[in-house]
């Protein structure tokens, strides 16, 4: 049976032809790029030419991108670097960030850091407003995320970097905004100099790269908690891994150079998807403002991520009755390996209504999901649903 | 014209099979081990068939390993975890540890901690006993590598992590002793339980294995700064690289496997080294015990790292001589982008000579090293050594 994947937003599968030309690089040039030697020499080389590319796609500096293991590690770079900094003071988080920034959050609060946290509106989007009231002139740090993970949300980050920068200017102190934009890049136009972040974080397998690559973008050098061998302007240590920065940037160029064509189908999908789904009673977008499928909504959410709320039904039992049919969905985030304590959060950020927030599925495209995958989920819904609930309200008697 | 490469202590190239293998896995095997789904499922069940493999292959439990980004992150977990665990203390590390690991000894120092060096002897060894004296009731951690990336000095871990346990009896303390096998693994026996280290470090990249994959062994579970999303036991957070994990535990194999004709293989690749270079005036070497190619000195030395000691002409300039004539080899650690500043650490520990010191380069071996290989790395040495003995007599006149 053959699989309709509709969790991209997990991870993806790599262009079969960068797979391979990757797998060639990691026989055949193989150097080192801190030797001296011509084997070394040309490891620098391909190093310099991702990293220029990556730079023109992103349109900043060359000197600005730091190559990482992955998203986790490039949020992590410039949120640790704080401890180098000053051993106090207060760090404001979105209540929706990833985990992988979330749990620096439980650090830096078991270390004596205060750390205060925002929630979205019922929308699933923070406002700058709300941002802006928690900051205080002890804030070091504010973390907002791009585009949620889990319901698709787009922060408006230009209007938060607005904000901590006229705090920043009106109590004369400096505070480091930090941006998790791995759901953001290649799907809607990701540039940092446009966005105003300090930092932001991306990772190579959200768009097709290979797993263990990441990216960091920052404004200016940071000091991270430890730079090793000096690797990566001394930010991030360790010998680069030159085959998966290579295959991290062509993809990247590739996704860039597709991103409006991409963007589109996306979006037909998502119509395609609503148009289906509005038939099955009770089968919601979530948050419920999606559903409105205006240019407002165009602006606030991305199309390649959708909540869908099945209340009653439980949405991990969907998911499970999805999979025995062929069809893989998300059920929240799945960059977590402890889903029964982490899950929720994010969503119960947005509702407090228990029956909705476990009734949540998430479906994730990408650019070979088609039409017919998307008519083939919906029709496997609608099969299933009816008997779903009928089960779930025995129970409840 | 075909490079001769003989640094492959800086990094080696896949076997080829593998690489194609892994290549395949990222385009179809690409499931996020954490997503519930089939997909996902056939993903954790890759990540868990690999780390039973390896813990087969190290005769340890397959909860104590942990999959990381490369060596330099399995260096960095269980250090930085002391963070968490006590914001005072003092911390031993030898003065020869691979900047993975030393430039953490210059994080500690800054956030408040003490610091103590312990040298080795002149042959490159660090004493059980100098180890010792460093201990104090205050000690935290003590960092010792195994094998020695540019003399291929080998560490008595073992007795080392004796001492420790019994200054830790002795005075009721405990005491986290951390060893970077980085150069050991798949070169000479690695088993965590016989060593006794609390934890262990291991990069890919050093055995065949891809770049950005490395491995950590820790005896108990650590409580590390971040666990993102949970993965590895909390102790690695970040999506896990599966077709990476997957050609490290394969290329571990493969070179496990082989390991007692591969070893045999570099001793004769080092014997006809000597044999050819010791004609050549004036090149020894380094440390000199290793000349005594005695079974005391076959204990105590990786045969697969040689550094030579050609003073007073400068490592660099013959490693760029030979470079012209297509062979690679080190001059020192080529995990240090900044080479200039931190060369001669390591070898300044173990002579105060500057001439020597400046006179080293590393000669290192892979499987596919060849007798002719090192025939003619020495026909080459001896062309050009005079030559270049001639300029430095010159100039310094």
């Amino acid at each position: 049976m053959e699989t309709i994947y509709l969790d991209w937003a997990a991870t993806s599968p790599m262009e079969p032809d960068i797979a391979t030309q990757m797998a060639q690089m990691y026989v055949h040039t193989y150097g080192n790029p801190s030797s001296a030697h011509s084997i070394g020499r040309e490891a620098r080389e391909i190093l310099e030419k991702s990293r220029k590319l990556c730079s023109s796609l992103l349109k900043v500096e060359a000197e600005q991108l730091v190559f990482t293991s992955g998203g986790t590690e490039a949020n992590t770079i410039p949120l640790l670097s704080l401890l180098r900094k000053t051993p106090t003071g207060e760090i404001v988080l979105s209540s929706i960030e990833h985990s992988a920034v979330y749990e620096l959050g439980s650090l830096f609060r078991n270390l004596g850091y205060h750390v205060k946290e925002v929630s979205p509106d019922t929308d699933g989007i923070i406002r700058p407003e709300a941002v802006r009231k928690k900051l205080s002139p002890k804030t070091i740090a504010v973390a907002v995320m791009h585009v949620n993970n889990e319901i698709g949300s787009i922060q408006p980050i230009q209007e938060i970097a607005r904000e901590v920068r006229s705090f920043e200017n009106e109590n004369s102190c400096r505070i480091h905004f930090h941006c998790d934009a791995v759901q953001a890049l290649a799907k809607i136009p990701v540039y940092p100099e446009v966005l105003g972040a300090d930092s932001l974080a991306f990772s190579g397998h959200k768009f097709r790269g290979p797993k263990g690559t990441g990216l960091l973008y920052t404004r200016k050098k940071i000091i991270p908690l430890s730079s090793g061998g000096g690797q990566e302007f001394s930010m991030r240590p360790g010998t680069e891994n030159i085959p998966g920065i290579w295959a991290f940037c062509e993809s990247l160029k590739q996704r860039t150079h597709q991103m409006e064509k991409e963007y589109s189908h996306a979006c037909e999908l998502r119509d395609t998807l609503w148009e289906q789904v509005k038939e099955i009673e009770g089968v919601e977008f979530f948050p419920a403002q999606r559903g409105a499928l205006d240019s407002a909504s165009e602006l606030s959410y991305s199309p390649y991520i959708i909540a869908l709320s099945l209340a009653p039904v439980p949405g991990e039992v969907c998911a499970r009755v999805l999979n025995d049919r062929g069809i893989s969905i998300g059920t929240g985030s799945a960059c977590s390996s402890n889903r029964e304590k982490k899950r929720g959060r994010v969503i119960y950020s947005i509702t407090s209504d228990e029956e909705i927030a476990r009734g949540i599925i998430r479906i994730s495209f990408g650019p070979t999901t088609t039409k017919s995958d998307i008519e083939a989920f919906s029709y496997s819904l609608k099969q299933e649903i009816k008997l779903l609930r009928k089960t779930v309200r025995h129970r409840s008697l």
